[in-house]
């Protein structure tokens, strides 16, 4: 039996499904100077992962490609199993349903070698629940990228209960490797983690728009003008860690934490208790690392102006 | 009796309250050229009013100054009534209590001429419950920024029940004059709009911290590499007409409108209606214009490899 190739020795990646999401994957290992074989059962699907590719390539190139990158180590395969045969690693980027994840998960399960990975980029569901038609599900994973996946760096990675715990690290390393910003969590929530944060504020839109409260364009430039600036490069724990000023999320906490009791948003709030207090002034302190609060406004404020003046949003 | 000022015609601005919020606002109130009397109880708010001020300077001076601006500009009155005696408009911004709004607010109107607008930066209480115990509550609004004001554009503009309509149109010429992203509610909802979408994600975040469903370094990686670097530029709603494809939000309520069911945050999922459908397609149609769908991933791609390059994200 074969054995797993190094993270940092794969050589032909196989792409399952060419939507938006399953093109995005194909044009990054491309760009990465992968051998990328793919495989999608619609009707055209070669001419418009073809034009997928050719749209995301002009920004890889400008990004920079690794040597040897090129489209033309692309294959589209006739079927699943000529596109997974020779794979060190499988990207599944099937449709959002449960049905047909289980069984197209089941059918890649058995057409590929035991040995290789075979990562879902599922933007909800859990391993265990989709794997249950797989007979190796040891390799099976979520691999959860962000739209455009050729630009957006961010990928969740989360094994299912029959997940092997080196499967997991051995995913991870491979997509660090490649230039992806991989969380590894080490257990399954519905969403995860980034999804779950969007969802949260989707909902809330929909209810506005929903009840006239606001329109789409405005909750648009809400977010685009205000947080979403500071949201590129701050997330919302260092944001609020600096909104507190020299007392950082401490003094945050106790000055604005009674209006988590006040109506802004229909989300229930959870209890401030100590022990949560305590977790995420600690939590702040550990990634604002030897970062005091005006080091963190020095950091915010270059950013911004380089963000303001890139995205023609200077007066 | 003396008539307000045109907006564009604004020399002297008043800010009452000079912390983090109200020191902000100074610093952009000078850098725009205008002469800024400021007040504030505390003892030692001149000094650190100042050095907020020289803070901001710089990322100020490199976005370009108006003619004549300088920090020179700047005098800490000594009391209340001076600073607010020849102000063409006044910017409130102390700290977020009810009791303290509400007396500073009468005080505030007490001193200050009657056709000057007072504007109050609250960050979640409406004009309504604010103004109970002013005398002339016609001219006190909502102009609600975000941290640091000196930085980003977005300022939410609203009225109470009892301030009249032309105050709400002058506030926000004054501030779209001044280079502001202003968006006008036409009524009171609190947290306004992108505080309450704000809040909706960080209560989720605040849940999974709670839970140890993840760590506080975690949540902010998940918004800064993956969703947070798309909000710079496109809101959560064109965000999502870009993830349906072609077809657009119409396609991606169709497809991902069930997981609006799943246990995706704690947040309850507002009841998608064929009405709520419509709206949010139209909503969409309209702040796209006349932009396709290709145009704007290209748009998309473009902000998106500035921002990384910018960022310092590129692998």
């Amino acid at each position: 039996m074969s054995e797993r190739v190094a993270p940092d020795q794969v050589r032909i990646v196989a792409c399952v499904g060419a939507g938006v999401i399953g093109g995005g994957w194909v044009a990054y290992f491309l760009a990465r100077g992968f051998t990328v074989r793919a495989w999608d059962p619609a009707p055209a699907a070669e001419a418009r992962l073809r034009g997928l590719v050719d749209a995301a390539w002009p920004a890889l190139t400008e990004l920079g490609l690794a040597p040897g990158a090129s489209v033309d180590r692309l294959t589209v395969a006739p079927d699943l199993a000529a596109a997974v045969a020779e794979a060190d690693v499988v990207q599944e980027s099937a449709p959002e349903q449960l049905d047909l994840k289980r069984s197209l998960l089941a059918a890649i399960d058995a057409a590929t070698p035991e040995h290789v990975v075979v990562a879902s980029s599922t933007s909800g569901f859990g391993m265990t629940e989709m794997a249950v038609e797989a007979r190796t599900p040891h390799r099976l994973v979520v691999a959860h990228p962000f739209n455009p996946p050729y630009l957006i760096p961010l990928v969740e990675v989360v094994g299912g209960e029959k997940t092997a715990a080196d499967v997991v690290t051995w995913t991870a390393a491979f997509l660090r490797h490649i230039g992806k910003s991989v969380i590894t969590m080490d257990r399954e929530v519905p969403g995860f983690i980034a999804n779950r944060l969007q969802e949260a504020l989707w909902r809330e839109a929909l209810h506005m728009v929903a009840n006239g409260e606001a329109t789409v364009e405005q909750i648009d430039a809400s977010i685009t003008d205000g947080p979403g600036l500071r949201w590129a490069f701050h997330g919302p724990m260092l944001t609020f860690h600096l909104a507190g000023g020299p007392g950082g999320m401490a003094r945050m906490l106790d000055h604005f934490g009674p209006s988590l009791l006040s109506p802004w948003t229909r989300l229930a709030a959870p209890e401030l208790t100590p022990a949560l207090r305590e977790r995420v002034v600690r939590g702040c302190a550990d990634e604002a690392g030897s970062r005091s609060v005006a080091d963190l406004v020095r950091e915010r404020d270059r950013a911004l102006v380089d963000l303001l003046r890139v995205l023609g949003k200077v007066h």
